[in-house]
């Protein structure tokens, strides 16, 4: 049946463009900083406007390497101020900017380099021996290019031939002719952070990166704006940094990034220098953070908003920010697969007046449904479950900026998506009237004991509220009458030997006595993913045929 | 030529969809209020949640009337839930929402129905009379609605059968299924202020209104958010109220509407009664303002933003704001054919450090250029000008919000756009470096002086820094040596008689000597369009054959 073309609204048909959005800072924010610290050890400081004179060049270099639309180079960089020229210049050029997560282990950054035939890879002279566990193993890849200039130029890894990023920039023409591209045309590529399984692909567009960005920046969103200056913590190779690096083009904030130096004390002086009003990352940096803090008695007064997002937030780190440092959290959840704003958790103007009890329980939420992202969540038969704040199920999810399938994995996307074509996030949440979102556990992780779940973040951000406790992890064991029970796994504060008891009676006042779990074992660290979050798989694999007390 | 497709990002195929900004609101902002002052002299307020129910009530209703996708819709209404209402049941069932500015005069307003072709008219009990001077002018109207209740109608005019808005909707079904539109689907037509010329149609989209409606709620824009509570001062019908609507129901921020009562008190009474954060309106309902509040002592202390555009804000309106009622103030520039948000007067970082006074000259700037909206000036042969803050030329803006050409009209469209698509926006304009817009005068009112060009909104600004004049216009009048000068016509202040000797030797330290008016003026009062601008053109026309002393 042919349906009449509908009367269209006479509003120019201009594409949405990623290198348009560094254009912009370039043409009014020449002047607005970038900062980062380098592997050379050196802090590097330029405008916009100058960034953007060196995309151009970079642009050409990727020509004169072969590099043409639709191909994908990859990068194995920290947060600095090369990888953010990669970042414009390969998507700009109508490339993929495929960024690789440095933490992986090496069989995993084969198969990814391999999966997505990557022709091109950048790398921080820092990975230049991890790039070495590679060689013979990448046959599609034409160059290898170390993002540093001749005079830091590591000696190649063995296997490979080298280029120096500096010198291949250098000479090249001014100005780039860049393609007018369709805002569909594939922009970057970024896989999920392997927590669960292997990592899967998701490719971005130029529309859904600018459309993201514009989330960013929203009052409501993260409030990136020109009055801003924002260090993400946050990797670049990390869902494009929650896409901040865009947010902070588009908008001419101040871009601070930290280079290698995760640690509390390079960040805080960072932090500090540079007056950074916004910061995002994942909570075990929050935690070293805060112990730097402190151990030092430093302040971050500075700070107006702090977003912790990628795993749980615990409660007692949300208070110990805002009550102890006085910095305004946000607690955010997102995917690789949503590029990857999901909620964000500010508190609605009705809700701030409520009592302190109340606030921090929403506070802990993990924020509130945002406009373009719906979200449903549907039991077992996938069937709507109301927003009650109580009932939960599988949380799935539909927008603009979120994937409508992995790249080349036709084994993933066969389970992915329900009928009506939204995608399933594998966590299991609930969502409550005002659109508070809480994920109770990932569906792999939650545990079912007798026909109860059992959410293993909530007894995690319990236990970790503890004093002597560092970190947390909560995993189902095998029981004969329950199917499974809960085991705790606990890493204590340095010289701290917490007891079973004195943890389970801290627990027994904090959640349902189903829920206490059944055992304790202390253990000096627990398995982590490149992204930092906890890899439960491995400890059920380790902890397989644990005897329960209870059984 | 065939091109070879691009790899294309794999992200959801989502139209932006302009009711589904109100789905948003109506399921995560339930009970977050509209409210807004009726005609019936009632306060009225409901949450989204029912918003949305009586939007769904209301398409079945367009539909029992005939209304069909593509079908032009008239509002004839103030600031009000019902004209809220249509804005989203109108464009949601695919039809246009043409709201008519009831200021305008008898002849234009059937001139713009006619043009429109406009099949149904709602109209508020308030301008009734006005559709009765309209009589047997209308041929394709098909009905007239009042947007009231049966214990409200008024009398139908004569000429005209009228139905009842809550009859109407009253009984319908709950649930209307919205058709999945392109999201190029027009969506709403406004005629421009016909301060020039008679009035031209702008159609917008969804997606248009969309990405407006997000860049009103970046913290670079308006900051519109959830913890916000949003009063539009300027009419439902002047440009889709700068968004506003569309960003409240997107961002889910309180929406305060004041009806018919745009003086001083019954602003006041709803900014302090609703606690409302932000406003947004043309300089004359703020002098207004100002003048209440002087005169009775109250305050504003509740609001966090005032957006002033639609015309030139004075100096000395935006310091009373500040100085005297610690209202930050952001003074914006926009135009209907730009959805209209063009540039917004919010100080970057690195500016908000600087002395006073070029604090105070960034903030009378028509503010800064903000992403996705291209501008350039040009000289006469449509060469680009340096974007020094010096030169200036006419304006060009390009970008996804702004007209491609108006509605049924080869005449205009042939003279509005440059060769590579730029939309020319009749304004003259200096940009500085940093991305400040500064508009020196529309390009028609520029007084030319023996080659100089003189800028009448400078000259008025500085004129309504006096404390004897409450408003004032220059217009340049033929002079036989200078081509034209400058003459100064001024509104005095209640119980004032300013003289000539006195207004120039104020305006002798505040502009160059050449710039000096050639003579005064004082009159009762100016000209205004229906969007409150004074009408040059007609102050042209009647000083025609003024003798200037000088000439
Ligand atoms: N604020 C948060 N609270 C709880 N969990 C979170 C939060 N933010 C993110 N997550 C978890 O992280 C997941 C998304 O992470 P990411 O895309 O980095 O890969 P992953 O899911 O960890 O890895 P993989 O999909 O390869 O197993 C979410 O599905 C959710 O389980
Ligand atoms: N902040 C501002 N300062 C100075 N002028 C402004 C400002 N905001 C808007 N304007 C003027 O208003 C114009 C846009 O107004 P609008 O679209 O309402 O119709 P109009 O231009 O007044 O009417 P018409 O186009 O029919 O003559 C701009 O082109 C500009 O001249
Ligand atoms: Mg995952
Ligand atoms: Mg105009």
């Amino acid at each position: 049946m042919s349906r009449p073309l509908p009367l269209l609204g006479q509003m120019m048909d201009r594409p949405l463009s990623i290198i348009a959005l560094l254009q912009y800072a370039a043409r009014c924010h020449a002047t607005t900083e970038i900062v980062s610290r380098n592997c050379e050890g050196t802090i590097h400081r330029y405008g916009y406007g100058d960034a953007y004179a060196r995309v151009q060049k970079l642009a050409h270099a990727l020509v004169s390497l072969g590099v043409t639309p639709g191909d994908r180079v990859a990068t194995l960089a920290w947060n600095n101020h090369r990888h953010f020229e990669l970042y414009f210049a390969i998507s700009g050029m109508g490339a993929v900017c495929h960024t690789i997560n440095p933490r992986l282990a090496a069989d995993q950054m084969a198969y990814i380099l391999n999966h997505a035939e990557d022709k091109v890879l950048f790398v921080d002279p820092t990975f230049v021996p991890l790039v070495a566990r590679l060689a013979g193993q990448l046959p599609r890849l034409q160059a290898v290019v170390v993002m540093t200039d001749r005079a830091h130029m590591p000696e190649a890894p063995a296997g490979f031939e080298t280029l120096c990023y500096e010198e291949l920039i250098e000479g090249q023409p001014q100005s780039y002719d860049w393609p007018e591209l369709d805002e569909r045309t594939a922009s970057s590529l970024c896989y999920t952070s392997g927590t669960t399984g292997k990592p899967k692909g998701v490719m971005y567009s130029h529309r859904s990166t600018v459309l993201h960005a514009m989330a960013a920046g929203a009052a409501e969103g993260v409030g990136i704006s020109g009055r801003e200056c924002v260090l993400p913590v946050v990797p670049l190779f990390h869902v494009n940094a929650w896409g901040i690096p865009y947010a902070c083009a588009m908008f001419g904030a101040k871009l601070v990034m930290p280079g290698p130096r995760l640690d509390g004390e390079g960040l805080h002086e960072m932090f500090e220098a540079e007056k950074v009003t916004i910061t995002a990352g994942v909570p075990t940096v929050w935690l070293n953070l805060i112990n730097y803090l402190r151990q030092s008695g430093k302040r971050l007064d500075m700070l107006k908003q702090l977003i912790i997002g990628g795993s749980a937030a615990p409660l007692a780190m949300i208070r110990t920010f805002e009550e102890e440092f006085g910095v305004p959290v946000a607690h955010a959840w997102g995917m690789t697969e949503m590029s990857p704003i999901g909620t964000v958790g500010t508190l609605k103007l009705a809700d701030e007046g409520k009592p302190a009890d109340e606030r921090w329980l929403l506070k802990t939420s993990q924020g509130r449904m945002i406009c373009m992202v719906d979200m449903k969540i549907v039991d077992p038969m996938g069937n709507r479950l109301p927003h009650d704040g109580k009932a939960f199920g599988e949380l799935l999810v539909a927008g603009p900026w979120i994937t409508s399938g992995y790249y080349e994995n036709a084994e993933a996307n066969a389970a992915a998506f329900d009928d009506d074509g939204w995608f399933r996030t594998g966590d299991v949440a609930t969502i409550d009237p005002d659109g508070y979102m809480r994920i109770v556990d990932r569906a792999k992780d939650v545990i079912k004991s007798g026909g109860e779940w059992i959410s293993s973040i909530d007894l995690e951000n319990a236990v970790m509220g503890h004093p002597k406790v560092a970190e947390a992890a909560v995993i189902g064991v095998t029981h004969p009458k329950w199917d499974e029970r809960p085991l705790l796994i606990v890493v204590p504060k340095p010289g701290e030997t917490p007891t079973k008891d004195e943890i389970l009676s801290w627990l027994s006042s904090r959640v349902a006595k189903l829920w206490l779990p059944d055992d304790m074992v202390l253990v000096d660290e627990l398995p982590h993913s490149g992204t930092g979050k906890v890899l439960k798989a491995q400890l059920r694999q380790a902890f397989r045929d644990y005897a329960l007390p209870t059984a």
